[in-house]
């Protein structure tokens, strides 16, 4: 039986997870597929660290070109992360023809595009089917699965860490300090959790989706991006009477004509949506195709496991794509001209939720109206919790579909009233019509 | 740019499906793949029908050999059904070493075997995503993206019908009968539903599951099939009173060794879980592997445009597999030995929801709990309604796990008693632990 002889860059815990299963299954996926799949060596910096799985000395080694220069070596799996050394790591192995799996999703939404043409260039690929969402297998299902679809919108839950926190603060009414800190306690959230929380590892695979679904490669210094902490407890109960839960979502969008929405931001989704009820550190994705229709894929988004089950998947494509000399039978990217570029968020159209703390007096919500609609924008409903003359209370307006622009502008309005104690917070509502 | 020359052989609801969404985004296909599919040449015996596509005169046969045996045609898509001519015109292309994409369940079900074997002694292929779960792609995740999984188990709603009528039932507390006849007079039911409403449809996805899943070809006629003619607008209630709904699924379990449970009937699911709350004709097939954990796919099932999604993907998997002459790079089937064969219905375990029609009388529960007691079955939980001495009553039991066997020889005791009188309910519950 052929092999497929497989350097390993880094060894942190998804490599970890790589070399625990791969052997672990050795038997059951070369009977699938035909090929043994083997790690010959591992380049890692730091081997004195503990670890759970025992590289015999013999594999080991400690620079990464000791494995992307190894003309025994078939393919690089990048597992170091980052976005500096990784990158060149990866372009070192290309140059040297050989087939890259990353599961990093920061590089690819930063440097996608001059990695994808530098594995153009050596007649090689790039899979990167862990970057997002985890073990869910939603590259493949876009790339080949839904291949018959424009896609109309792509709606992710796509940080296990994010809905993990919102998930605990919809269920106990904990505000996000709290629950952020229990949630590093416990291993879910970073000591440094921006990353996660304010949105940008979700916009990194935005990027990454959108990219792919449409053809162009997306700007990630365009993207709009809004984090949790702007979500308190109060919302998520004011959510909940409206018949919501509010989710981070990665949004994707295409209108009739060339231009895709990419935004990450707290949403208000509908309590009988299939998002809604995705809870805990679990990923969901939401496809609509103008063939196939409404689509989901629901799974782990992290973690050793769930990880390595999607890089080994990208492994088998490469050693079957090796076997019969395909090397880019399926590339990493392919630009077409269906969609051209991305939306401005100013011309973004959506409905929202409001949050206004007003002082409660005759005449506030008045004001407020009358700003509202000068601008056009249109009031869906209204809740003003019971208060007493004269003190702070919050008010929350359901507003109709409006442009970010005239919404924004609005708003700036609003929170310059008197009666309008500080500044007001605003999420979208989506209503996947 | 290259082209594929499709031969479609029949142009009922599905083919049309293909005709239309291949001429629909075409250029979008190309760009993606880089290579156009066409459809070259239409076998239709009936040409008189009213249809959504327009197919040129050019274009039209009447005989299905004049598809398959052209050395013109690169790949035949069989769409007529049924489990006889269907075959032969497949084993016919197949001979003529074209690959075949299906989306007969039944065929497969029934003749999967051989015809496999046929397309490896042609070093040909067959392709056949859109046999189950419509436009998911189930297959591709399964066979492609799961593929470092040990497939712990398959829970399937797989029949758009039956969830439809059954969602319903829960939703309007309507009987099986009404909502069947609304059904069918609104085109979600046939004229004749048995296929479909027994629990049929769902065997055949489920033996195409199970044998991808597992490596060995599970006989059609060993899976245990029951329907949902049984399940009433009462059960849905009690369900609902236990946290539970009731759903028409595909079960599929390795347990510890060799053996592989395989099984189709209605099934308490609790109401958290996410197959819980997939309604109408939508799909969901919900899978948990050794590596990667819990996962779930989702979308519709049936249906002109969603099916075609399905078939238009292996049709770029065809063509890229021709560019690059690896006509066997994914076998449609590859037998490995990690499970062997399918475990006899007898010894399956699994948690019961029995309705009995008792007397309402003193010493009847005592009666039905020494019976189970002696076949060491436990009780859960009992929900009787109040009702009036002497007269018939519902009386709900949840047992715990159990054998089927033993559950099967209680119950024949239990129907047996004087004061049960109409045969008693048994469904299945599944706890997903």
């Amino acid at each position: 039986m052929k092999s497929l002889r497989i350097g390993l860059v880094g060894i942190g815990t998804v490599g970890q997870g790589v070399y625990k299963n791969l052997e672990k299954n050795a038997d059951l996926i070369a009977e699938r597929c035909g090929i043994r799949l083997e790690i010959v060596r591992v380049a890692e910096k730091f081997w004195d660290r503990k670890r759970v799985v025992d590289v015999p000395q013999a594999k080991r080694c400690t620079e990464a070109a000791e494995v992307t220069r190894d003309p025994k070596i078939d393919v690089v799996i990048e597992l170091i992360g980052g976005t500096t050394i990784a990158g060149d790591i990866i372009l070192d192995a290309l140059k040297h023809k050989k087939p890259v799996v990353t599961a990093n999703k920061a590089l690819l939404a930063h440097r996608g595009e001059e990695l994808f043409a530098a594995a153009a260039k050596n007649h090689t690929n790039i899979f990167y089917e862990a970057s997002v969402a985890g073990g869910i297998p939603i590259i493949k299902a876009l790339r080949e699965g839904l291949i018959a679809n424009r896609i109309q919108s792509i709606h992710g839950i796509i940080n296990g860490t994010c809905n993990y926190i919102l998930s605990r603060m919809a269920a106990e009414g904990a505000d996000f300090e709290a629950v952020l800190k229990d949630a590093q306690a416990q291993g879910y959230a970073e000591a440094n959790p921006s990353l996660d929380v304010d949105g940008g590892d979700t916009a990194h695979k935005a990027v990454i989706l959108a990219s792919l679904a449409y053809g162009f490669w997306v700007d990630f210094d365009k993207v709009h991006i809004e984090g949790i902490r702007s979500v308190t407890a109060a919302d998520m109960q004011y959510a909940d009477k409206l018949g919501y839960v509010i989710k981070l979502l990665a949004t994707i969008k295409a209108d009739g004509g060339k231009q895709v929405e990419v935004r990450v931001h707290p949403t208000l989704v509908p309590k009988g949506h299939l998002l809604a009820s995705i809870n805990g550190v679990f990923n969901a994705v939401f496809v609509r195709g103008d063939v196939v229709g409404d689509t989901a894929y629901y799974g782990r988004g992290a973690g050793m496991d769930a990880t390595s089950s999607a890089i080994i998947s990208d492994l088998v494509d490469i050693a079957l794509d090796m076997k019969f000399n395909a090397h880019r039978r399926v590339p990493p990217f392919v630009p077409h001209k269906m969609y051209g570029k991305l939306k401005p968020m100013d011309d973004v159209i959506s409905r929202y939720y409001l949050r206004l703390d007003v002082v409660d007096k005759p005449g506030v919500l008045a004001q407020i109206a009358t700003i509202l609609g000068k601008a056009n924008i249109g009031i869906m409903s209204v809740i003003q919790p019971e208060g007493h003359e004269g003190q702070k209370v919050p008010l929350i307006l359901m507003i109709h579909d409006a442009k970010d622009s005239a919404m924004r502008a609005a708003l700036d309005k609003i929170d310059k009233l008197d009666c309008v104690r500080s500044q007001s917070v605003m999420f979208r509502v989506e209503s996947f019509e």
